[in-house]
């Protein structure tokens, strides 16, 4: 799953990186879309490892993680920065949720490949800034923002409705239905967190 | 030049990507892709170390290189291999040739962000299948490799003509127009051996 994301963050990204309004602010974005694809390949190296067919293995997730970007297709700049910051951020603290329950050295690598924060303070930037010179701006993106997030719950449920063994992991990990209540609160609070530190609201 | 020209190549294949027929092979072009937008942020470091702004410095040259791959939009996974494989590999022998003319540490800096090779095995390969499962091919591949390099002349009249600065390097380089014609003459038959390497044909 956590490998055909990264597949599919570089391509929504880079064809997102056209958005910008500047080459300079282009080749962040690309650059944050290659980070991805690097994690790909090393994901997909550890899927090899274990006799996995790296196509067969990301094949259960295509229709979901697809059905997310296609109704979220960012109209703008600010769109699209919000969405990687936001999207992912949510998406790299459930990764981080579930790589607690695995052995090294898989959990190391999941911890690995998680977003690098450096684009996060570019995204933060630019979206505070986009505030500051036009406070109109955060109840659009925050409006947004919150559209992300049900798409994103709504594709993640029926993952975990098709992937027995994703949710049993998952229960296993959190012992019972308290600590997957525990886990989405966490994912809850980290999430207003982000979206307080630019300005916008739930 | 090559900065823009590695920050399009990103967006452009990462975009061709979407062609590919399944799942390992779209892996494949998007980390093509990516290791352009590596060397794009080597070039564009280097750019600001000399006291240029990246973006002015690469804005002479976004007219000729937007226009050469708006005009050589392929139509299948084959063409985008193909475009990569003879673009580029036309391209990069370009600026190993004008590499020659810089001093260190540039002429280093520009041989090392031409393209890896493993990248061109593989675009070899998959083209030579493609021949042997539908010998037809071949001949659509041959003449769109021939607009590729037609295209790409045109571009590069355009900017060479706009551009006296790059103009005027390549005529101290090479000495006098005997010089510019051995070049192109390298640049050419180095084509051809590429072509040839795969079963086209000029």
């Amino acid at each position: 799953m956590l490998a055909y994301g990264e597949l599919l963050a570089f391509d929504r990204m880079a064809a997102d990186a056209r958005l910008a309004p500047d080459l300079h602010r282009r080749a962040m974005l690309s650059e944050m879309a290659a980070v991805e694809i690097t994690n790909y390949r090393r994901l997909a190296g550890r899927l090899a490892e274990l006799g996995a067919d790296p196509q067969d293995a990301m094949a259960p997730f295509v229709a979901g993680l697809q059905a997310y970007h296609d109704s979220t297709e960012p109209r703008d700049w600010l769109e699209a920065l919000t969405k990687a910051y936001v999207g992912d951020g949510i998406a790299d603290d459930f990764f981080r949720e579930v790589a607690a329950f695995l052995t090294p050295p898989d959990r190391d690598l999941v911890l690995e490949v998680l977003h690098d924060s450096r684009y996060d303070e570019f995204a933060c930037e630019e979206i505070r800034d986009a505030i500051a010179a036009d406070p109109k701006v955060a109840n659009r993106l925050s409006m947004w923002a919150r559209r992300l997030v049900g798409e994103g719950l709504s594709q993640a449920q029926r993952v975990a409705g098709e992937r027995a063994a994703l949710t049993a992991l998952i229960l296993i990990g959190t012992g019972d239905a308290g600590g997957i209540q525990a886990l989405f609160k966490r994912l809850t609070s980290a999430h207003t967190a982000r979206m307080t530190a630019v300005g916008l609201n739930n």
